[in-house]
């Protein structure tokens, strides 16, 4: 009896979701259990669409606390499918990035973790503001599966190492529900709504620890270097606080990653960087994340021994055989990569002339991916493979008046105006030669 | 040609919804063409609930300007039907308060500005936080009837001079839907949604002026004295940009007003007052009120000619008289104000015993309003009319132990333990005489 008595006077007595939006707006800290019902609410559909709004507003205006957050990715994360990895005795890293143009690292680093003993799980999602998805890059593959089940993604993890799919509607459901309402309601801005979001959808994946990739710059949704950081240490915080290993860096994003944005053009520069070759900010970034993740894995300890690692895996070709592999598990045509003719190509190549000599001076990533996206996009709404700009010339790079600035691969003349006009708007010349940008601006660990 | 193409290029192009709420968000100001917009959006269901719930979240952090707000109330009042007063000569007044505990100043209010020569309209709304409204206490008269087309409610204040209905559905209806989601969302205590809401609906009545009472204390929504002056000066300064005459008071609300808290029994303390009669506190707010009315409608211009007028109709029986006319346009059965003993009376009265001997330290009129609201509701949801409490020992009062604090008038047993409980809580008695609470805290014209 006295048992019994104990346990019901600590039962949760459910609150009204006015109470909980009121409480948040007032800058209270949720229980465990209040999260625990909120985050029940949304999945069971009890919460109702207006309520979740006005309390992620809430949320944006007065923040959660490091341990509010914690519990908020976990109870996210147990929504759904959690994947079990533990039959797999190599060490496990997933990598998440805040997404930029030009970025196809992810491309890179999932062969190259695996050609390095780790296994990486990559689910993906369909990027905002006119990025480029990592699996819009694969899908220039003829054949290319990214839509798998749960089972068959362990075990291609088992067997290849590596996996890149599209996120799976089992991983993070309120997530899911959370993500849609908040592009729609202006509460994608908040620091520990993302950390939660990130944390709940890359934890679910079944990694021991996770390798984020934060950009900060015009290409990039924080526009702040500062809340770029703070970001990187919310995440890192709270994953550690999950009992995860978290690792962050801060990189810019301020000018494309590489010298292309474009479907298959980008996934031809990451076969490139397979091999030890391409553009140098990219050589670096993917040469630190390399780095950090398989440090993080335990599989190299010093600083030398995990570059060695990185550096040995792209030259020996390992790395680009990992690719390969994956590609022909997931039902892809593995000849393009071996033959990168094979790729679709565009009927028009045209340069976009600098209007006048001088240097570099900044270059509008989001607008060169707001071009890039209304020439590719095609009437049914999806990107044209073959289009896209490369020979991007870079923040700092002498150019001389009417010297192409970049090459741009189109199909659709009528779209080509508009287009330009974006492309145009993204380059800013002057005479004197920048400052080069910062690739990578503070680790976070 | 022009012309036209001048006119086109100031043609408003509709944003998204996601770009309102963010422009507000980050503390933006609305355009005209913005509010309309979104006013219209509402109406038209265009824009989706969980939208206006963030919009409303981000208006509550981050407030409008007097003109927003202005512009806003306009657009909300123009959402439905707006009453023509104009073929009444006299002049027109409304009264607005934003509700407490025991208030029944309108029921006098009302007749009082009718007998002075002064037209007074009143749509009201069933309050919340368990405050019984107006239209509950005139339901107490048998066959009173107060859902009233819109047409018979302008012929009434021109035969009569005054009527109080219940909120029409086609006055404001934006401020109906936009009110129910705000109950729902924390986001009621937000200034400008106040003052627009306020405005939105009283300058719909046709008035050509308007007073306002404010009140603060543990039996308002409003529970700070500071917000309580400072919801005064945005209705008053608002409601003269929109060219309507406006003058506030902010009154006290820790204490029930006068001596009763129930339907009938509120009324009948309505009527004494009518006849210039009943408690103090009551009878000095009826006086204040009702001279701001007089001179805002322009029948007295002196502070003394204001106060006279006003003792005078409540002195001479003119002012009880248009309440029975009142009551008889309505359907009433006006038999009940010559005869008080006709009213419902309940089965059982019993005292609630003061605790100790000492004064009346304070009352928490939220909590009387809640003990009574406990007792009166019936099964259907209807208020009993024959409950309530009477002879409320107010703040200052001495007691001794086991005397009468107030007469508690009850039918169902049952409920009388829990309302107990409330009515107790309410009460905080001490040694020493506290200062009695200033009943009108500030005037703001």
């Amino acid at each position: 009896m006295a048992q019994k008595s104990l346990l019901a006077s600590r039962k949760f007595i459910k609150p009204s979701f006015s109470y909980l939006i009121e409480k948040k707006r007032e800058g209270g800290e949720f229980t465990e259990d209040e999260i625990r019902y909120i985050v029940d609410s949304i999945l069971d559909k009890e919460m109702p669409e207006f309520q979740m709004a006005a309390l992620a507003m809430s949320i944006y205006f007065q923040g959660m606390s490091a341990q509010e957050t914690a519990i908020f990715a976990e109870e996210m994360m147990l929504s759904g499918e959690v994947i079990d990895l533990s039959k797999i005795t190599k060490p496990k890293i997933a990598k998440y990035s805040t997404g930029g143009v030009g970025d196809k690292t992810t491309l890179v680093l999932a062969p190259l973790a695996a050609a390095a003993g780790v296994v990486m799980p990559c689910m993906n999602g369909i990027d905002e503001n006119f990025v480029i998805s990592t699996l819009d890059k694969l899908s220039a593959v003829p054949k290319m599966k990214m839509d798998m089940g749960l089972k068959q993604f362990v075990e291609q993890l088992t067997g290849v190492g590596c996996a890149i799919i599209q996120q799976h509607p089992e991983i993070a459901p309120v997530d899911g529900i959370l993500y849609e309402l908040r592009q729609n309601t202006a509460t994608i801005p908040s620091l520990p709504l993302i950390t939660g979001s990130v944390l709940a959808k890359k934890l679910s994946e079944g990694a021991e620890g996770l390798v984020i990739d934060v950009k900060w710059g015009n290409g990039s949704y924080i526009r702040d270097v500062e809340q770029a950081k703070q970001l990187a240490r919310s995440i890192t915080r709270v994953g550690r606080s999950m009992k995860r290993r978290c690792v962050a860096l801060v990189t810019d994003m301020n000018q494309p990653l590489g010298d292309t944005v474009g479907t298959a053009l980008e996934l031809q520069e990451a076969i490139q960087l397979l091999k030890g070759e391409g553009p140098e900010d990219l050589q670096e970034l993917v040469l630190k994340l390399g780095m950090e993740i398989v440090r993080l894995a335990g599989v190299a300890g010093s600083t030398l021994s995990a570059k060695q690692t990185v550096q040995r895996h792209l030259k020996d070709g390992t790395a680009l055989e990992k690719l390969k592999d994956m590609i022909s598990a997931q039902g892809g045509d593995t000849s393009v990569i071996d033959d990168p003719e094979k790729f679709p190509k565009a009927k028009h190549i045209r340069k976009l002339p600098a209007p006048k000599r001088g240097y570099v001076h900044t270059i509008n990533a989001g607008m060169i991916a707001r071009g890039v996206h209304m020439l590719a996009t095609s009437k049914n709404g999806k990107l044209d493979p073959a289009v896209g700009v490369s020979e991007i010339k870079k923040v700092g790079t002498q150019v001389k008046q009417g010297e192409p600035l970049m090459m741009i691969h189109y199909n659709d003349e009528s779209k080509l105006e508009s287009s330009l006009d974006y492309l145009r708007t993204a380059y800013r010349l002057a005479p004197k030669r920048p400052n080069p940008p910062e690739l990578v601006v503070e680790r976070v660990a």
